[in-house]
């Protein structure tokens, strides 16, 4: 701990400070703005010091340290820094952003005041297409000409619930149940405070391909130009051992291993034991777990040991 | 901290295994079924005992430890017991239950699958009214002659939506974009596992008159059906020491102790002091911490010493 | 919301930055100082009008909204401010303190490092008596005549827990292991960071005096010498309704309410049907409930129907 | 979700049901035993498919949909099943332990009642030495003829720091602050209980080569003992895609896929740029991230491109 208790000035992070307030524009009508923050990569590194006692001081320096904690998941010493966003946000894409609970919330109240009057408009050309290989996500665009109607169609539905919802204001009724039909893609408000440890396991899940798009638009602002400024040191380290890393399972490990000691054989085995290798009609059957090791093989630019799978990935 | 080790038998409580499954009906097409749950009234005196060590144990009977309990706050051991629900809820009464973060949450999901063909529907005569004095509720409902037409445009706009999405479906558009215009109302589902202690807390705060009216309708059956069965001693407690208590701050105290004291001028002079009475046109100026106490006196049949108010609530 | 989205300046409290990293002593060697901060009373405001929207602006002034908040128990307003503690505090204390998980904590390690050379000592008059009527307390204090052979035998053990301490080091024992003996009097530090409705509820238990002397010590330190500078409409309001608030149960407020009515014989008759008033050799049996609800009655300085209780409270 | 809402029976596991109370020892004086227990590997597989819809059931198997789970850190359906644990531990690991916040504890309270009689001895084999490259571990035991007179030591010790905290009760001093100056060493008891997510995740923290040798002891048994026989396929894949699994940086990734291209050239020049190959007197500088690199190397057993760093660890 120190060893002299003096007098402090707040810790305070220029590049931040410089764009408090201001909004970052996400899809067609939200945005991101920083309200109020508290520490920098120094309190993590003064955290994490707590640790070590006066005498390791000299041994590592900031970055190093960061980075080793960031690589071992010594994640603590991020929870002490704390940041206030204010953003607006469709309600479709609020509904994911609210399950993680490790934030504070105060939410634009449609109960006491009239709903926001704007709702996210999707234009022609981006109607995204159901992914074959994922249930759950998109690939692609419709073309535009097929998506042109659905943009004048959805127009015209976000006319129509809105007029509704006057209507029924006008009508004497509460606001809190007049609402009730307003569509997902109502936009919404709210503060949203978060300390770095958990903001970074947020980033990190809707920084990712599997991610919707829209919270991905948002996760991809928050990182990529408030993270970045705010603690540039962590930023970085996060960059490098949490979105790039690649990660092998043991079994994965094993045959990896075989592969490099010049084993295609034994991985061959491994692999086959496993249930990695059945084969159908058309080649090896469908396999996920042999197809996701295939994939970061890939990217280590090494060939399976088995050949091409020879089957399309229908997930 | 028991002597004796042995072997166990996982506690039951029969009443609940009694309806294990069994969904309760909440709106018009709504639901709440227990799935599982562990733990009983008799977990929570365990657990509280683990701190009085087993010579206390003759001298506490079981409900009077409970009701102590409650009346303190001593709130961990009521988080020794959980259950899991399988709710059924519109998407806008699930946006103020998932505010509470001290559950665990599976929702049905929206991308992975086509969107629940159902919507929360609004009879002629189940149109509430914009609350004159409290800004965010309702009070009263419309005339059915009114609230028939608000009901007839609802049904199209329902049907509106529901070929909408359908479009987009057949045309390609992914799952998790196609369902953007979906109305508040559509129902979805989930799994929600929570604490006594925490469950208890939502429904203090759901249950409540403030609560909206959908949302309070789940809270009252979790609640009355569920809770009431599950732990009954701890249920009692909770209606006599959360549900009907009334609290009063150090100056609603200090103003009742001199009523009681038959100093009617001592009351008076507190309560103007803290600017209960400032004087307006048409008497008291509307004084919200005045208001709420006059409520509260009104419960003990005690009339202010300052007569009434005079004015109208319009918060 | 706010209608322009302006750059802004981060709030800062001058009354708390002019203590920021000062020490406020507690115990014989302990502290507690304030490392950072964020957010303010306003912060609470404006999170809170998110809710209202611009409307409401005029009718709230931020004191009155501050008090109805805490009497109405909104408590996610106050979760917008933040604030980061450096402490140093026994062991046996810090046990308690940690128990509140709602908070992030950085402890000095004595795996890294050697353990602090400090224990909390107890001066011949510092000996507190076991309570006789509550099971978990103290009260009063030992002659100090009696207290100085304990104080003596007291300083020699730490001695020796130091000194062995320090063999095993020398013999090359881990710093994990030497540490196991140590006394739970030995001090330890900690970064400690806490929203401000969780430091308020930290403060409503430990400023209690239910709560250990110890830890007491620290948390009205925090209440009393921190928040106050820091927020100090949100701890006026907390004095108010939290600390200084009286609560009545259902049957608490019906016997009251007939008192009120001057109805002793009605009040006399709940209590006898609720059990309070069962009858033993020497007066009334000891009943908590009862016992709890006279001492209520005697702050509003109304005197119990049934008079004296006539039995000592040996809980 | 399920098609048919139909009365159910409660999930049991059998395996758990045998075990239910009885207790594991672990060290000299403590164990851990099940008092209850909710959910199973159904459990899981049940909360994974709300989100799937009836469609995919008959696609997945459970076991592949849970190593679906695990491997892609879809760590909300592990949340549906929970556990409740009778501990007696060390107050020295309780202190870690207790860190983990996401649980729920109800400990045997030493203001109550009488501390327990019991402190973790330590054998004259036991003592282990201080690690030479790790700073906060241990490595290795003393010489137990070093060893015998620190066990010795340890015995008075214990002895009179029991023999003080009597003397205190005897002289009147209250429970909570006569326990001051026991030693860390003292047994405790708790009831602790915890969802499996949160269970894992201590797991593998907690059975670490890392972490202390006494929790460690405490995290085995429950990892090993009781967790496979709740949930025998969710601890498979915990320990294949956990425990067992091998992470690589963005960096590291790169460097091994030069040497999968053949290209020990690129990856030097990459390890080089990259601060790891900074040459001192004697071989390579010290650099924790290239030496972490080479013992991942070296379980795939992958020689690096730039020889033995020839350097002993001392970090």
């Amino acid at each position: 701990m120190e060893k002299e208790l003096e007098k402090l000035v707040r810790v305070r992070v220029e590049a931040l400070d410089a764009i408090l307030g201001v909004p970052f524009k996400v899809l067609d009508d939200g945005f991101v703005r920083v309200m109020d923050y508290m520490g920098s990569d120094a309190s993590v590194v003064q955290a994490a010091r707590v640790s070590y006692g006066a005498g390791t001081r000299k041994i590592h320096e900031d970055r190093g340290l960061l980075r080793y904690l960031m690589r071992h998941h010594h994640t603590t010493p991020f929870e002490m820094c704390e940041i206030k966003f204010h953003v607006r946000v469709p309600m479709d894409a609020w509904r994911q952003w609210i399950r993680h609970r490790t934030a504070s919330v105060n939410e634009y109240s449609t109960r006491y005041s009239v709903a926001i009057d704007a709702a996210q408009r999707t234009h022609a050309s981006g109607w995204r297409k159901q992914a074959s290989g994922n249930r759950q996500g998109s690939e692609g665009f419709l073309d535009p000409e097929k998506g042109a109607p659905l943009s004048a169609r959805e127009e015209s539905l976000h006319d129509l619930c809105r007029s509704i919802y006057e209507e029924r204001l006008q009508a004497g009724v509460a606001r809190e149940q007049a609402r009730k039909d307003l569509p997902l893609s109502t936009y919404t408000e709210a503060y949203w405070k978060i300390d770095l440890h958990n903001l970074l396991h947020f980033l990190a899940l809707r920084m990712n391909d599997r991610a919707q798009e829209e919270i991905r638009a948002y996760a991809c602002v928050i990182g990529e130009a408030i993270v970045s400024r705010w603690c540039p040191l962590t930023w970085e380290a996060f960059k490098d051992y949490r979105l790039g890393s690649l990660q092998f399972s043991r079994l994965e490990a094993e045959v990896l291993s075989a592969l490099n000691r010049g084993s295609p054989e034994e991985a061959f085995r491994l692999a086959r034991e496993s249930g990695w290798l059945e084969e159908g009609p058309e080649g090896f059957k469908r396999n996920r777990e042999r197809q996701e090791f295939e994939e970061k093989l890939e990217i280590l630019r090494i060939p399976p040991p088995w050949g091409k799978s020879g089957l399309p990935d229908d997930s």
